[in-house]
């Protein structure tokens, strides 16, 4: 098992870079725009090119691996970089490969969601907790399951894809094609999507006003529900009880000893985090749910180079 | 690893035994009622007589152990029935010690789907196919998972319970408390409590016809279905529909190469198999559905007793 790893987070709009050792402690951090609309080639050399500023700088050895988050989905077995609605032109991307050869290092990729599983369960919240759900609210609903200390990523690295889980078979269409997934509710644009709906129909005077000229944002509606606006707060209601419909999916096939939610959206707290605890005890099966623990993440705008640390930690292990 | 199995099969009517090798043959085969309702002492009596029968009358060595499977649901760790809606009076039945006592032979013991899973895994449909659902179509809808050839079978052996994944938040009560289970749609007791609906508003001669005097059972409304009665059709392609939305939502997390269904209501055939396939299709994830196959059990009958001697083998791989 490797000692440190050089930690990577590419997002649409930021790419962090750390050295991250083994027991968890950031030795250096550093961050720069991802550059994204300038396609594949240009957003690697950039990666390479602050990893090895951050490695020379720190004197990190050439054998010391790089875990990297990529947004997905991912083919795992060739480490490509199948399609990624927030990197423009981003098709079939030999990620791995591109990064292996500008570096001259061992790179470890992860689908986000996937890799701050890992993070949380090496370094955060579920730390040594070995049965665990995560969930990445964001502008989209990511998620990934560890099962007896072990990621499960499916064999086309799509494991654990608990956005797209249907809790209402008649429910809104999903930007995956199906309908009523739990991301069609339960995501920064589903709640946008609804909070425009409000306003757009002179339902909330609140949303109305904090939006203002711009399109509704997920950010407004909380704003709104907060304020006590009893539309903006519906919409979160609902949200949090399809995502606990979804969890308790998972926990009827899991089992798990915890759940973790973490992402940006995370932070509208107990409005829709507390909808979404009492549904998943109300949907899972009562003998699943009776020590099972629902926390915040302990990582917060770090979970992403903690789980590309994981990355290279977990591949040790394996 | 063992080369022979003693495999039970303890069901709420009946109980059957077989000798298994680990090529499958079925060596010798018997069967008689459960006489379930004498309490668990007389029942764990029954089965040791009958395996000291089978066993003698083969000359089966001591050290050859007991593969046993049971409803549920069970705690694998202490080999315990929590309870069994289907055997009269099974509440903390410590049936994996009592049946070791009684018969001098290790026993391994399995919930009933989980098996059933592991018995297409090793002897039927699914003969080497590393990761499958495996759906049980019965009174009520049991399921199995194998991923990476291990059954998913969670800390309290309550793992893949497809029949509780809810697919509609806001659909009918379900027997576990929870409602829209895949099972308040697509099981036994969900058909017939819809046909059953159909005669009391008069809506289904055929059904009425069919039923005659006696409450509505699920292959009544097959019949009438089968027959060209539109309402019985109906409550087939639902409960299909329902069983492809929660099939989906385990493709999702699984991403498996196979599904293959069992159980008696899988006899049902067409009529409720191809809305589930087609569900499944619309409802999953487009790039884990291309290549993923859909097969009817190729055990039958016999699916419990294979799946008992799959629990002595799979045990020997762990």
């Amino acid at each position: 098992m490797h000692d440190l790893a050089l930690a990577v987070d590419l997002g649409g709009t930021n790419l962090r870079c750390g050295i991250i050792d083994s027991s968890g402690n950031l030795i250096a951090e550093s961050s720069q725009s991802s550059g994204s609309d300038e396609g594949p080639e240009a957003v690697v050399q950039r990666i390479a090119r602050l990893i090895d500023l951050v490695a020379t700088d720190q004197g990190i050895a050439d054998d010391v691996p790089i875990g990297l988050v990529a947004p997905g989905p991912l083919d795992l077995r060739t480490g490509t970089v199948r399609y990624a609605p927030n990197l423009k032109g981003w098709s079939d991307v030999p990620l791995r490969a591109m990064l292996e050869d500008l570096s001259g290092r061992e790179v470890m990729l992860g689908n986000d969601a996937n890799a701050q599983a890992l993070g949380e369960f090496y370094f955060g919240a579920a730390s040594g907790v070995d049965n665990l759900i995560y969930v990445a609210l964001g502008t989209g609903l990511g998620g990934g399951v560890i099962a007896e200390g072990k990621l499960i990523d499916g064999i086309d690295g799509l494991g654990g894809e608990l956005g797209h889980t249907t809790v209402n078979m008649d429910g809104p269409r999903c930007t995956c094609g199906s309908q009523g997934c739990v991301e069609s509710y339960c995501s920064g644009w589903a709640i946008a999507r609804d909070g425009q709906a409000l306003v757009n129909s002179n339902r909330s005077a609140a949303i109305a006003r904090i939006a203002g000229d711009h399109p509704v944002e997920a950010p407004a509606v909380s704003e709104a529900a907060s304020e006590g606006d009893p539309e903006a707060g519906k919409i979160l209601r609902q949200a949090g009880r399809a995502l606990g419909a979804g969890l308790a999916n998972f926990v009827n096939i899991f089992n798990p000893e915890m759940i973790v939610i973490g992402g940006g959206l995370a932070d509208v707290g107990s409005l829709l985090l507390d909808p979404a605890r009492d549904a998943m005890r109300q949907y899972a099966l009562p003998d699943l749910v009776g020590t099972l623990e629902f926390r915040r993440s302990a990582l917060g705008g770090k979970t992403g180079i903690f789980g590309a640390a994981a990355l290279v930690f977990h591949q040790g292990e394996k």
